[in-house]
């Protein structure tokens, strides 16, 4: 049998050699391998409809009348609470989402494959700001917003993705937003400007009414959120293609629901780790505080299980705005993640630190041994439904879940 | 009579609270002032034609050409000598121009307006890198170039500015750039993909054909030096407005024209002093080497006068990729900059310093005390004409011009 290093070894080798290329949009209930109509997504571990929180229920609720599945909120909640849907993390179906990472069958998604293996990973459309369905919110603006992705923006992206032979090369655009000020989870500006720089020539080249660019420019150019979604499912597609390798303690997910965070070892199997989801620590918006926040939720931590968001801070000193903290701080969390680490990125680099590759391949056994918690920003939810995002901040995973890891590992791995 | 540290204050507090604003795209012979069909302009310190060098002498003919006042090389290098043309520095038209500078009656340019003072300023477009004017080249591709902006181009950005009431303020968008990586000199990847995001929609609106604005769009998405004009531009406009204050010892204008490097001071009137232009340090493209390089060459000097450009670097660490040196020569280069300035930016703020504003009004009695000269970093052109860009890096004015300048204010001010 070989080492562990040895193991982790070759999962770092394989998310180095990852080239995750966004290559079409397609309809989750078509493109997701096992997804039903009765099929709701969402983020983080496994969690059922009684124990959801807040926002992860305002958009289960959201998605059921957006498929049409209910007229209002009544029925929705009849029938989340009836058996008849299955509820399953987005992770269990090659996907990601931000947030509440609700996913119904309808909803359009990025397919970004993993050009060296093979493997292609999901993700919806990022919803812009305000009243969105990741923050748990269903009004009437919130579902024709969707509407309107899935009827104008995805079918656009479609016909101009058809037209790019090789795809968007998504590693790159992360490694070159990465020299511009981003981290690639909570400062998306460069990438999203980066995309629409990509893609626009192509949307007119297909043949999309102009008047249609004009509006997913601009819908575009109003979210400096708009990449995350891009670069999550490039993540995930990286992560996965590293996950499943025998006798390797490398975290391949790290993702949360709003009540539980949780990570999976790439040894493991499909097995979560758990433990609860944490409060945030971070900047809040005009007449919010943390009485208003909702626990640590979604699954864009898998940003810094590939290796960007927070372990790539000291790219985007000017998050500090943002997130909380200092420019000071944030070298200071970057370079603390390589204690945490097995190597350092070849593609993604931070020119501040004389080009050091971020740190790369969380060990989970480095992480009990130091004490040392993966750093993760993120987005603060408003604990009710609907209200949508009140912050950002620092959070810390709870310690736990890594610890019942390295249990579970010591005994699969026994003799 | 005011002292030279009120002064300097006062033309402090009009940089700082200088607004410029992209309005309009205009002809050059018909919005600058005084410019007629036999104006040539030229970058830097005033040089007649048997002075110039190379890539100057190359942009003169091509522009020759392109005004259809020669028909090729040699009626252009006759009617250049002829005393037919007047030469002037692009500065003495409220306009900047980069590399050679070369600005003829037809060309188009931008129209920056400084909404707090009033006045204009102007900067011919961004003609992308390879053969091009700027750097000396005339053949006919280089032509056609410079009539596809002016017919295809520039009329395109004038219907989209007409639909922007207010403008695009590029002060606002500078030191957002600043924030992505950009110094706003030699790295403006930030700056580009900022304007593109901000102009493509109203190019659609304002019904520029679809396959126009493709064009348009994959143009600016190539060229990452575009945003470069614009910003010169709206630099000049800032410091146009702080020129002209009596006593102050502020540098207003620091240009070079291949031959000389000539700076003009606040509270001197129209008087260039020059000294010899430098031979320029930094990376060479493959296949050439100092040996190539011409002298120090063009307007874009006005980003430094104006607090950006190497007073930035530090906000740009991956700009040593293109211009040599590391990340932390960047950030000493720009911290050695408040040594001889004045002032640090309200605006343009550098995150990785915990937000310090950059060094701003540099103050040629600091310089001369000091023996700091203004950083400045700066592409390499060819010293042949039509050759184009061989490389960038950073370069040091010669002394002799800022001690020159010390002895005329004494002379002027005496008493």
């Amino acid at each position: 049998m070989v080492s562990i290093k040895e193991a982790n070894q070759e999962a770092v080798a394989i998310m180095q050699k990852s080239e995750p290329v966004l290559v079409d949009m397609g309809i989750a209930g078509e493109v997701l391998p096992g997804m039903t109509e009765k099929t709701i997504l969402h983020a983080g571990p496994p969690v059922e409809w009684e124990d959801m929180c807040g926002p992860m229920r305002g958009a289960v609720i959201g998605a059921l009348i957006y498929e049409g599945l209910a007229d209002n909120e009544e029925e929705a909640v009849e029938l989340a609470g009836s058996g008849e849907i299955d509820f399953a993390p987005c992770h269990h179906y090659q996907a990601v989402g931000p947030m509440a990472g609700v996913t119904s069958a309808s909803m359009p998604v990025y397919v970004v494959e993993n050009k060296e293996h093979g493997n292609q990973a999901f993700c919806t459309v990022n919803e812009g700001l305000g009243k969105v369905l990741r923050y748990g919110a269903y009004a009437e603006e919130v579902i024709e917003k969707l509407k309107w992705i899935e009827k104008t923006l995805a079918p656009a992206f479609k016909k101009a993705l058809d037209l790019i032979e090789s795809g968007i090369n998504i590693k790159n655009m992360t490694s070159q937003a990465l020299h511009m000020g981003d981290e690639c989870h909570n400062r998306n500006k460069a990438g999203t400007a980066l995309f629409i720089r990509e893609i626009t020539p192509y949307l007119l080249k297909a043949g999309v009414e102009p008047q249609v660019v004009s509006e997913i420019v601009e819908f575009m150019g109003e979210n400096e959120h708009f990449y995350l979604n891009i670069s999550m499912a490039a993540c995930k597609a990286t992560m996965d293609a590293a996950h499943g390798i025998e006798g390797s303690t490398i975290i391949t997910a790290m993702a949360r629901n709003g009540v539980e965070f949780g990570i999976r070892i790439s040894g493991l199997g499909d097995q979560w780790f758990t433990g609860p989801a944490q409060v945030i620590d971070g900047l809040f918006f005009p007449g919010y505080s943390t009485e208003d926040a909702n626990p640590d939720i979604g699954d864009s931590t898998i940003s810094e299980t590939a290796a960007i968001g927070g372990f790539a801070m000291a790219a985007a000193p000017a998050i500090v705005g943002f997130v909380g903290g200092t420019p000071e701080d944030a070298v200071k969390f970057t370079k603390s993640m390589y204690e945490i680490s097995v190597a350092e990125n070849e593609t993604f680099t931070i020119p501040s630190m004389n080009f050091r590759g971020t740190a790369t391949g969380i060990d989970v056994r480095k992480v009990v041994e130091t004490g040392i918690l993966p750093a993760i920003n993120t987005g603060i939810a408003h604990k009710d439904p609907g209200v949508g995002q009140v912050g950002a901040g620092l959070v810390d995973p709870p310690k736990e879940c890594f610890e019942d890891a390295i249990r579970a590992f010591a005994k699969e791995y026994k003799g």
